[in-house]
């Protein structure tokens, strides 16, 4: 299988993570989103929503949106399994996950974030950006507040800590203070003495670019 | 188990058509979102992003995050299912849902209004709205543009079909010309013809008044 996508958006980010986790053999295929190859036409017949990304099946057969992917891929190859088999606990990764994945993620990419420029300047986006980071990250400090677990909902990963790496690293892209969120910064800290997260990061993709 | 909700939400009215759905019997509690109900800490101690709806349980346990929701009332009450069995066609649920629950709602919920308006007036709050919910409803058309179903992935309502109305339903009140996307509009006239989606509706809550 293949996945497009592009070392810095935190949504792929999110599917290198589960790959890596789950150790499924696939390639890569990167779109640059700031010369906008997510809306050229081949793209779009595979996601019309412009949006990376997306994995290509071997047979063709495309799905979208990280979420989405993740667990087609938690069903498909079951082992590691990432999230609980406790439904009440597996409720809880997930609205920890869309904590991040669909009230912080996409207030701040970046079609959202040109809108606000264009809208009000260069500084309120950047506020913007670093205000809803903040917003979110502390709405999923307050989450994990009674867990103790090694990461964010148990001793293995799961999709909650899948979405929070991702997350810190925009956060910290936009200044946010990210020392208010000691609990997520312990899970982070764990999270990355895995290979599966580090090789995952935008730095360690052959198409990265400094800022 | 008690459904906190605001009949304008378009997350609580999600929630509402799957617990009509699935039969469950629940209670409602109503906060009102526009005198900021949401954020009184007896609600915040319960749910701390701040958002409806939240599911309380008989054992006082809470459930947030829409879709979180509606995937643990799937697993518990599996009868209607929500979800296909297939593995492919319940990712293109999902994608679908998302692209509404991640992508399109919450760049247009109160918060995020209230700070564009703050930022660039009135007008351009409601064209951000208007555009959004176009945006999100536009890429939503052609991914089922290729389904004949009475619903958008089958013969009974899912997820997609759940998250589907209450969006068709922003659009509207954002002013969208919806007429746009025939393939959708057809989905949601199956589904209103259901008592568990009229049912639903912010015009046929308790707390419901008029814009």
């Amino acid at each position: 299988m293949i996945l497009h996508g592009y070392f810095r958006s935190a949504a792929s980010y999110r599917v290198r993570i589960a790959l890596n986790l789950k150790n499924v053999p696939h390639q890569h295929r990167y779109h640059h989103l700031r010369k906008g190859e997510q809306r050229l036409p081949d793209y779009l017949a595979m996601n019309p929503q412009g949006f990376v990304p997306a994995l290509e099946l071997d047979d063709g057969r495309i799905i979208t949106q990280s979420l989405a992917i993740i667990e087609w891929l938690d069903e498909t190859f079951p082992i590691p399994a990432l999230l609980p088999a406790d439904a009440y606990l597996k409720a809880r990764v997930r609205a920890f996950a869309l904590a991040l994945a669909a009230d912080t993620h996409p207030l701040q990419n970046l079609k959202v974030l040109a809108k606000i420029r264009q809208m009000a300047g260069e500084p309120a986006g950047q506020d913007w950006a670093a205000s809803v980071n903040a917003d979110g990250l502390a709405a999923c400090e307050k989450l994990v507040a009674d867990t103790t677990t090694r990461f964010a909902f148990g001793d293995q990963p799961s999709l909650a800590d899948i979405c929070l790496v991702p997350q810190l690293a925009n956060a910290r892209r936009f200044g946010v203070d990210v020392s208010a969120f000691p609990r997520l910064l312990a899970i982070e800290a764990e999270a990355l003495k895995l290979t599966a997260f580090s090789n995952a990061a935008p730095q360690n993709q052959p198409d990265f670019e400094p800022a």
